[in-house]
């Protein structure tokens, strides 16, 4: 177990000067007594997110490319490296580093498994090359270069170097010189490259480290199905369990979803429960909402005794890997006010003049049946490590990826600290950050170490807000950082282009979600079309947060074929697996959106054309100057492939002409053939 | 005097946590033993060098906007304040900030002096405010709020002030509340105004502390001369006198210009002394050239007794300020091989096997009349304060400018090192690098805090090349740190677009330089058209470099009433003393470039449409959406004035027809009214 002192140590370390006395960093790290700094400027670093303030974030197994700005005064020969470890580990590794363009220099690493990781950049003055290079100028140019051949002896004398073979080559080359003064034997390639390779590194300067975190791929790509489990069941009435969620692991997974994300499943409180559409009174049969935790029956380590025991639940996530699905879990960071803490650990909550402790609010609205704790007591190392148990409690569980409600509203540290604590102990645990507030405040949270965010997709509905949107996600400095989940609907979500319950729209959004973004989800009942709202607002009308639900999951109108086939085409080609890879294709309609992606590897591209309005029409998609294939075999777009009906269109003109009608199936999706 | 001791530990102190343990910084500075680091997020501080790492450039006397994103968790009211000092002060000075939106706050303050700053931004929650707003909210909702309003009573005595007069009003409403139970003495607009001047701050967040140097006027704005002051004098064959530099000084004063810089006028070494056009065998009458600096007479710190004396000097000093002149010097780090320091400190310099002293040179150019320190001996130290003490002697002589021959061939660290030193002392000392080498090692020099910096003007002489690289010096960052000097000529660079001799040409010239700089800069012989180059090269024939020159400074065919003209218009329209403020115009013809300069107090507009070849044309100079006037009054410009005929022109189309002529003016100037 990591304790908070080593998070605390962590946070600083980044920043901390090399302890090795040797190298400068360029912190200017010098002795007071000594002005003489770092010889080197290393800037511009990329990637880097806020100077390294926050990890840069990246997937384990690719291969990550450093950029960086090396810029030494003078005209001698320089060299750098790329270097890199585990965050925990102190062993650096190293990669070369080579000059691209405008004192611009370039290094590549793989971090091999998921976890945090920090790189860095060391550039020194190489001697013997500078002597060499003038050496070779002063020579060619006709010049008497006897003394500078006694320089270059003199030299290799003095940057000796430590390993043994190298040693060897260039004690062999003084020695040879000494005996026959021939300054052939000092221009020697075999000498050049042991200098090179086991020289000393004169005006050694290290840059500051980056930190970055290498998540398992389940963070870049994944289609989530979210479920309420207690709506699982099949009787009318009767609470859904465990075993009902189990019922639909093969279906959910048959459909296509990687992620089964569960809604809160632990002991409802009693306290001020909520009734029907969030009514202030429950009935005696209302089960109350999922979100007001713990009850004397249990908190966030309890599971609610109608769902089943922790054994079932064992089961459900043993289920769930026997169909390539995963179990994601709803982290709420808030009590009923029949949570056990409120008795075991009231030091843990605010209390009122009255000595009743605090309800959560947004003024003027009231929420009776949660109370948060207070993050700032006094006892709050003991409270902030608690919540990190229960995380890891589940993690012991199998879970590997929390869902987090609201994290917006508590302290930014605490999340910082809590994901870096889990991701130390378990590196492939991944957190999604269900924040829907100020865009800043999402970027943020973003930054502290949630490995994916919820978005504004669900209210981005016109061509142009859906592309200046996804700008903003897809380039820089966002793309580093902030890796958008796109979801159609949420419990708390029914958008108004939803309401009408049109099946061309539902595909739409759905189509929209799925190949925009490489993460997106649905909530259970979008399959069915559910969109009975709450007149005038965003809200599901008598919403399964209240009340339990029985639904028959193939009523007749349902879009889950359509799913199916758009979770197939998505796995089947690598370019939707990528979100910043996203390029925006010109169509000379407003109606339809148009993009292009390639993956990483240049294997797979794909073009997409999905309606936002209802209407059938023709249109131009344009290619432009967009170019597929790899670098040294770019090639523009010449033919495409309908991904669904197998049919190939030529380019004509540089685009093509199409014909979309949305109540057939809005998205029209192709490879593209160079 | 300050020693490298202070300057060590200043660097440093930037990136130190704050030593009031009250504040968190950014950099969670927390204890090891608690995790609960700072609540808020202060990212992207404008304006910012690289991080902080250097100091962002400004004007003393002009106020400095600062903005950033304050960013905290939750729905809390917060507050901001911009926090500022002299960065030899340990006493903060307080701004208040405001919200602009998007979490974005701006505040504001003036460095009234000029010196090295540091300013920080610290934020925290106002959790009366917050009470307030929640409890009007609530109240104005219809809900009781009596136990709300006992919060307020309770959140008063917990926060209450330390300053005298808020806490006699806090307690007087904390007294009536307890006396009469009415909410309305908690709602007190005097309370509220109390409390938020002079509550205590929890959450108290700090920035790291950017620095910022704030130089005097000159800095932003100078017409410089450039003279060799040997080639002064009047009568052929004779050495010139500072006394003949005296003779000319009311001249150059009436042309406009308000800087006089010298060319080295230190004694010049005879070893190895360059003969005419840098031959290597100097004759016996070769004066050699100025930048071997030292002889058996002395070194930096004494003059070429051809010249004058000290005393002569500070007259010519004297006669400069007593016309509105000031003097710049040329600060070459380099040594003759007879500078006094060869013998005084042989170990400052690196021998050679045979133990003669290493010369400068470039591969396989040699420099056998110049000798450069090892900044990297041992004694560096020494050597460093050495080179300091020369400034800091020329300084006391009444020099407030040097011009720093040669930059990039010396470590970074020394000139990070030894301007700062300087400006410690004597706050109103600027330095100009004269440094011609890749781009990114003449930034970092000016980030290093070379107050100017020289360009690649000389070589940008078409339109899109002009524009491509004004964009860049007046766009972000570099506007933040580098402040162009456009030097037409310099004793080393005679441009090929000048070695004609045309007069259209070289007015051309100085008049872009001129309008499009703040800062810019002739060698003397410019007004007199001197053309003559070595063929094929960029060379003066027959350089004063190597030779003493005397001219005719009434010369027919000079341009000095020209450059009479574009010096009073430039002192008359405060829009051409910036550089920053440039806009480019469009102009339907790549012979002319168009542009618009704006003054930062909105009371002048200049328009310039400057040619670019010989050829008479019409052409448009196009207005575009440009707006002139205050922010509140922005207006389109509708009228032009040629600041030199006084005639003036409707626009028409958004634009106006014009006429140039370059062999009689090249350059048309306006004052736009709007």
């Amino acid at each position: 177990m990591v304790d908070a002192e080593r998070s605390g140590i962590r946070m600083r370390a980044y920043l901390a000067p090399a302890t090795d006395a040797a190298v400068r960093t360029e912190l200017w790290d010098t002795s007071p007594a000594d002005p003489t700094g770092p010889r080197f400027r290393i800037e511009d670093i990329y990637p880097c997110v806020d100077g390294g303030r926050y990890p840069v974030k990246r997937i384990a197994g690719e291969a990550v490319d450093v950029w960086a700005d090396i810029i030494r005064d003078g005209h001698d020969v320089i060299a750098a490296a790329l270097l890199w470890r585990p965050e925990t580990s102190n062993e650096w590794r190293r990669e070369p580093m080579r000059l691209h363009d405008n004192d611009r220099w370039h290094g590549r690493f793989l971090p091999d498994q998921a976890g945090w990781y920090v790189f860095a950049i060391e550039a020194w003055t190489d001697w013997f090359a500078t002597w060499r290079r003038d050496f070779l100028a002063k020579r060619d140019a006709g010049l008497d270069v006897a003394l500078e051949a006694r320089e270059g002896q003199r030299l290799l004398s003095e940057l000796m170097p430590q390993e043994e073979e190298a040693r060897r080559t260039v004690t062999a080359a003084v020695d040879a010189f000494s005996a026959n003064n021939d300054p052939a034997v000092l221009l020697d390639e075999a000498l050049a490259a042991a200098m090179q390779k086991a020289g000393t590194r004169p005006d050694l300067t290290r840059s500051r480290a980056i930190p970055l975190v290498a998540d398992r791929t389940r963070a870049r790509v994944g289609a989530w199905y979210e479920m309420v489990p207690r709506s699982q069941g099949r009787v009318p009435g009767k609470h859904g369990t465990f075993d009902d969620c189990i019922a639909r692991v093969a279906e959910i997974a048959a459909l296509g979803f990687d992620v089964l994300y569960l809604t809160p499943i632990h002991p409802i409180g009693r306290t001020n429960r909520k009734g029907k559409n969030n009514s202030l009174q429950a009935g005696p049969n209302d089960p109350g909402s999922f979100y007001a935790i713990g009850s004397e029956q249990g908190g966030h380590e309890a599971i609610h005794p109608e769902l089943g025991t922790l054994a079932d639940f064992r089961r459900l996530i043993d289920a769930c890997h026997a169909n390539g699905l995963e179990v994601a879990l709803d982290f709420a960071v808030q009590c009923s006010p029949d949570h056990p803490w409120l008795k075991q650990h009231p030091q843990w909550f605010r209390t009122r003049p009255d000595g009743s402790i605090k309800f959560a609010e947004n003024p003027p609205k009231k929420y009776e049946d949660i109370v948060n704790p207070d993050f700032n007591c006094d006892d709050r190392i003991a409270l902030w490590q608690a919540w990190r148990d229960i995380v890891l409690f589940w993690v012991d569980q199998g879970v590997r990826i929390f869902r987090v409600d609201n994290p917006h509203t508590k302290p930014f540290p605490f999340w910082e600290w809590l994901i870096h604590e889990v991701q130390l102990r378990h590196p492939d645990v991944l957190f999604l950050a269900e924040a829907f507030t100020r865009p800043k405040v999402m970027k943020v949270l973003a930054k502290l170490g949630f490995t994916q965010s919820y978005t504004y997709f669900t209210w981005r509905t016109e061509k142009n807000e859906i592309q200046a949107y996804l700008s903003e996600l897809t380039g820089f400095p966002e793309r580093e950082y902030f890796r958008p989940n796109f979801f159609v609907t949420t419990p708390d979500i029914l958008p108004f282009q939803l309401q009408s319950g049109e099946a061309w729209v539902f595909k739409s959004r759905a189509a929209l979600a799925a190949t925009l973004s490489s993460n997106y989800g649905i909530y259970n009942g979008f399959e069915l079309l559910e969109h009975e709202a709450i007149p005038g607002r965003e809200e599901f009308l008598n919403s399964e947060k209240y009340e339990i639900k029985v639904r028959d999951w193939n009523k007749p109108g349902n879009i889950k074929d359509y799913l199916r086939r758009l979770n197939a085409i998505r796995r089947e080609n690598t370019a939707l697996l990528q979100t910043v890879n996203l390029r925006f294709l010109p169509v000379d309609d407003q109606g339809v959106i148009g993009f292009l992606k390639q993956s990483v590897d240049h294997t797979n591209a794909v073009a997409c054309a999905i309606a936002l309005t209802r209407d059938a029409r023709e249109f131009w998609l344009h290619f432009g100057d967009e170019m597929i294939g790899p670098p040294d075999a770019r090639r523009p777009v010449r033919e495409i492939e309908n991904l669904v009906t197998g049919e190939r269109r030529q380019l004509e003109w540089g685009g093509v002409r199409l014909r979309i009608d949305p109540e057939q199936d809005p998205a029209l999706l192709f490879r593209c053939l160079g």
